[in-house]
């Protein structure tokens, strides 16, 4: 059995090991020789991974799940250009900034550092091995990762290359560290290592997410889920309305920054909602609308209280007639997720207003909801999506996995 | 019985409807109104920390306790100024930061809100319950206090001046809500309501904050302990060396800032540490020293390993010789807090190596640990001191209470 807190303190002294090496260089070299691993070792990973799909098969798993699992070589080549990518990504580490001086005569300032040793739970989807690893190296962190038990033998074959990448390297192969047990236990050990392991990101489902933080003693970013709405104002132009709201439901629905409800003020949607369903309906969404909708359009399916509060990932879209924008925001900071908000408007008033009021991690003013995501924020990379509200809220990408320290620079200052 | 999941819920609720109306005129507003209630109000704040003491002593408490717990003139005109001082912070809320355009045409960056419903879990002073309290109101938040069951009365009457002070402005009284149940249970409770409280902020000692850390699913921000460094470099200045190495030690000694280990390079120790030793010696403090001090200076205690990990808070001081800069290094990552740790040096390359390498929230060059507070480094009022990694690190102030959402404005963009 994996003894968890021995692995935690291993990848934490690893870390603080790489604290005082990982030079921007050293960790490029790492990346760079962990792209060149899998390019080499391409055979051997796609065996791995017929074992876990044959494995899957047996054990009678879903077609679904059983796609998300399999590798092969696009998804390779996609892992090896996610390595490129992020070999050009800025290093954040090291960064002083802010640095003031204080009346008493001494500088003060922010130093950008690595969080220390993150642990990343995760499905059974091998391409996330590589895309954490890589990216907690970047930002000099050091990592404990522990996959779906399904993907066995793919991540066992990608955990070898990443060590032996740091291996190659002179660095400490502690850190990166795989929990191979299938024992769930194992896992509820290494969520109260909270001496040793200093952030814990959950990726996968609500239930895996929910045990997750039920049980951590340590720090998690997470995001359940993503019910995200588009709030059509009464002053919307109209033909960007119609744009923006089939964007956001139907460009990519099994998304968490799709749409999945929409709001329309009354004084429009006699206007703008019968013409606006139908364009749904041709391209296959259902609606599922409240009572005023239903009376506009009787074709209608009636949306349930638990439509509202549902995360659909399907073409599915439940509509509500607001009286204005108040009932509007608050609708949204009832029902939704905080994840991604959007307002249709060319009022500058109601703009404002939706901005400072509804509360969720991207809030927008006339654009998709589907633009919410780290590659279009500029962050480069993303980690995930986080709906809490402290540390990282949003898209996170290389910084959210960094933290800053105090830094005083004094010529012997001491308190008076 | 207090019905915790209905009072995090109504705190919640008025914090969505503060987020509508909080103006930085209307929140210092109710802070003045707080201010001269307080002032008002003096002689029933009195009685009642009059009937907490008096509890208290029947109930055995120590003089120590009783001293945290009792409320004078002085304290309450230092709660009275506390008002006044958090009126002229810069109201952190509302700017938007970094805001730049995309390739695709559309602005993004942060706009800084609060954080939405934090809860103070802290002991029996009175005092934090008004610092709390108005931290929060001015970044914005909602708050639910629970102070320590022995201020029962006195927290009683600041909650009803608190509480009416909202009333007075017009502001939902739940915007500040009172635990005043003596059952212990009710802090568990109070722990997992995770959709309706953000963050939990514990103040007091180690056993309080462990317990809360355990058994919370809201993140919780704190620090343990402090074990502050004082490192004396081969290189260092030696009369800054001693000023700083006492100031930090010596200053206040009670407090999470102060050194509680001095660690000196052994090429300058003989030369430097038996006079620095006689001048601790002669402001009453105890030196428990490693087995190199003790055969330089035969009349040291020998320290345990245990005295190395220990955060004293008294006229106590750990020393240790080191070989190098290294072994500095290496024993504040493995002994100390993560609090705040200083280098005496001239020396740039050691200074560098220091900043780069010690993981602790504050990292000092030739400036005394005790410098490390929120007024000192320019946040104005201090809600505590965060050890963690996460959202806010070393002294927090108003904007550690706030946190970033992402502002997206659009001119119809869509996802390609």
């Amino acid at each position: 059995m994996t003894d968890m807190k021995s692995m935690a303190k291993n990848t934490f002294s690893a870390y603080h090991e790489f604290l005082k090496i990982g030079s921007t260089r050293l960790k490029n070299q790492i990346l760079e020789t962990i792209a060149n691993k899998i390019e080499e070792n391409q055979g051997t990973l796609i065996e791995a991974n017929k074992k876990d799909l044959d494995a899957g098969e047996k054990a009678g798993l879903t077609a679904a799940f059983l796609d998300r699992l399999a590798l092969n070589d696009k998804r390779i080549h996609g892992m090896i250009q996610a390595c490129h990518e992020i070999v050009k990504l800025e290093d954040p580490v090291g960064g002083i900034y802010n640095m003031v001086v204080r009346p008493q005569g001494f500088r003060v300032g922010r130093m950008r550092v690595p969080i220390g040793v993150i642990g990343i739970i995760y499905e059974a989807r091998p391409n996330v091995t590589i895309e954490a690893a890589t990216l907690c190296l970047k930002s000099g962190n050091g990592v404990i990762l522990r996959g779906g038990s399904h993907a066995y033998y793919s991540n066992m074959a990608l955990v070898e290359m990443l060590r032996e990448a740091l291996k190659q390297n002179q660095v400490n192969q502690n850190l990166v560290s795989y929990v191979d047990s299938k024992d769930r236990s194992v896992v509820d050990e290494m969520l109260i290592q909270d001496e040793t392991i200093h952030l814990i990101i959950p990726r996968g489902g609500e239930g895996l997410i929910r045990s997750v933080v039920e049980k951590s003693r340590i720090p998690v970013l997470k995001h359940y889920k993503g019910v995200c709405h588009v709030y059509i104002h009464e002053e919307a132009n109209q033909e960007m309305a119609v744009r923006i709201a089939l964007n956001a439901k139907i460009q990519r629905p099994a998304v968490c920054n799709a749409a999945e409800t929409l709001l329309i003020d009354q004084a429009v949607a006699e206007v703008l909602l019968p013409g606006l369903v139908d364009k749904f309906q041709e391209k296959g969404v259902e609606i599922r609308g409240c009572e005023k909708t239903i009376s506009l359009i009787p074709s209608v399916r009636p949306a349930s209280e638990e439509d509202y509060y549902e995360e659909f990932l399907d073409l599915i879209l439940a509509v509500k007639i607001v009286r204005n924008i108040d009932e509007a925001i608050e609708h949204i900071n009832k029902y939704g997720s905080a994840h991604t908000d959007a307002i249709i408007t060319e009022n500058i008033r109601a703009a404002n207003q939706f901005l400072n009021n509804v509360d969720s991690a991207s809030v927008m003013v006339n654009a998709s909801t589907r633009l919410s995501d780290g590659g279009l924020y500029g962050l480069g990379a993303e980690i995930g999506i986080s709906t809490d509200k402290l540390h990282a809220r949003g898209p996170m990408g290389l910084e959210g996995l960094t933290t800053c320290k105090w830094v005083v620079l004094g010529e012997g200052n001491i308190r008076e």
